[in-house]
């Protein structure tokens, strides 16, 4: 079975358009990754396009194609394929995609971990920190965060079917639990204090903000959660109950919690909400 | 074994930002699906991502989802992911990429038909007709070629390793010639008055236009070449010989033909030349 994902990247959007070559690289690529790593699965090549502006040099195009090929090797998810074009005009966005293609992994019996397994009574877990992802000169953890291949395989190995869901977050915390829960037709109660936070990001921030590329999982109450992995952080934040919807716990209190999250992409039914699971045999 | 493509359309470049849904969905879909034919290989499965103007409607995304998904069964090439984002301004051109996953024919002892492979003594044929791919009005063959995967892989499992090498021809048949040469380190003569024409076009169109999405391959001199597959006409231009370069042969007289096909894409280093050929097992 190989598992495929596409994401894209847009300068004005996701990067300012001035952004070094290796930083659309970085992004284009990391952001399949992470809907790699949010099933546990194991990348195995990847395949890049990018429509480049046409005052783009050559240099800067070979810098882009470095960077996509150190990527693959620091992942193990070699550059297989690429197709690079010229836009009509100067002013144009330029625009990237990845696609990356994957597997299950041998190790973890070949299963995936997908976002409808949650059951009632598992904790809800995150890796991380969350909010303020953007710093105010268009930098930050946005642009720099480390896909989580490594910390998702390493759980779903030690947990085994105990790791029972989990998403990857791009587009806000809420917004992910908003999917786990409607997907795995299950209560999701959240504990604001609970959730770590970046720097001094206020609680909606850190609920709303998105592009933290974290994992967002649930773990059956008798797993034994690690404290951290490979110096990454996991925090319990929350637990699942019978029912439906996303609740925010404040000393007892609980208020619905809406999918609030940094939607900078639409999702009219085009988008195929397989998209981080699709796959063919 | 799993290969994988990505090629791309852009409004302004590829077709018109005025074209249907339709013509988008098809003419990205069926540029892969084509270097999928060039292989001879069986197309699996189908990831495309879309940038789309932010004065889209959603009616448009749908109808552009749907062809696809259409073509995704026309072709036994499911789509199984895609991505649809929003460009910053309406003036921006919209970009649309697809990813094509493919394997081997295991009809055809899941052998791939390569660039590589020609042979001296073999024979240069295509399939079909050459030139005028766009008419005036912006229409035309170009948005509505049909992906020769029938006809590859019809071709392989009845020639087997008769059929040394092949290429499809998006770029122009003399800049795809140039590659055969090339990448199969021999000297190919064409013999102009050969190439069949499209319309009332003229040699150097035949030869340059590029768009015409047929197969230019090559046989082993003895294989016995049907004159048609599925209506598809096939026809012998050219031969192979030791040496290197694209030569064209008028009444005895041969002239170098350059590679001057109708490149609207660069082709820097970050141009993976194995887009076509990629794999990983």
């Amino acid at each position: 079975m190989v598992l495929a994902g596409v994401d894209q990247v847009i300068a004005g959007v996701h990067l300012a358009g001035s952004a070094a070559p290796e930083r659309f690289a970085w992004k284009v690529a990391a952001r399949s990754l992470s809907d790699v790593a949010a099933m546990a699965a194991c990348p195995a090549g990847m395949v890049v396009a990018a429509a480049l502006s046409p005052d783009i040099e050559t240099e800067w195009a070979n810098r882009f194609a470095s960077e996509l090929q150190r990527i693959g090797s620091m992942f193990e998810c070699p550059l297989i394929g690429g197709d690079i074009a010229v836009l009509p005009a100067v002013g144009d966005s330029m625009v990237f995609s990845s696609t990356v293609l994957a597997t299950p992994d041998p190790e973890a019996g070949h299963r995936l971990v997908l976002r409808s397994e949650a059951r009632p009574g598992d904790l809800v877990c995150v890796s991380g920190e969350f909010g303020a992802s953007l710093d105010s000169d268009g930098g930050g953890h946005h642009q720099e965060f480390m896909p989580r291949i490594d910390v998702a395989r390493s759980l779903h190995r030690s947990l085994g079917n105990c790791l029972t869901s989990m998403i990857d977050v791009s587009d806000g915390l809420s917004s992910e639990l908003s999917h786990l829960s409607r997907e795995s037709k299950v209560r999701i109660v959240i504990e604001g204090e609970r959730i770590p936070r970046r720097h001094d990001s206020k609680l909606e921030q850190a609920l709303c903000d998105g592009e933290d590329y974290e994992l967002c999982f649930t773990v059956s109450a008798t797993a034994e959660l690690p404290a951290c992995i490979a110096e990454v952080p996991l925090t319990v934040i929350g637990r699942v109950e019978h029912g439906e919807g996303v609740f925010l716990d404040s000393s007892g209190d609980q208020a619905p919690l809406e999918a609030s999250g940094w939607e900078h992409q639409t999702r009219p039914a085009a988008r195929d909400s397989s998209d981080s699971e699709g796959g063919f045999r």
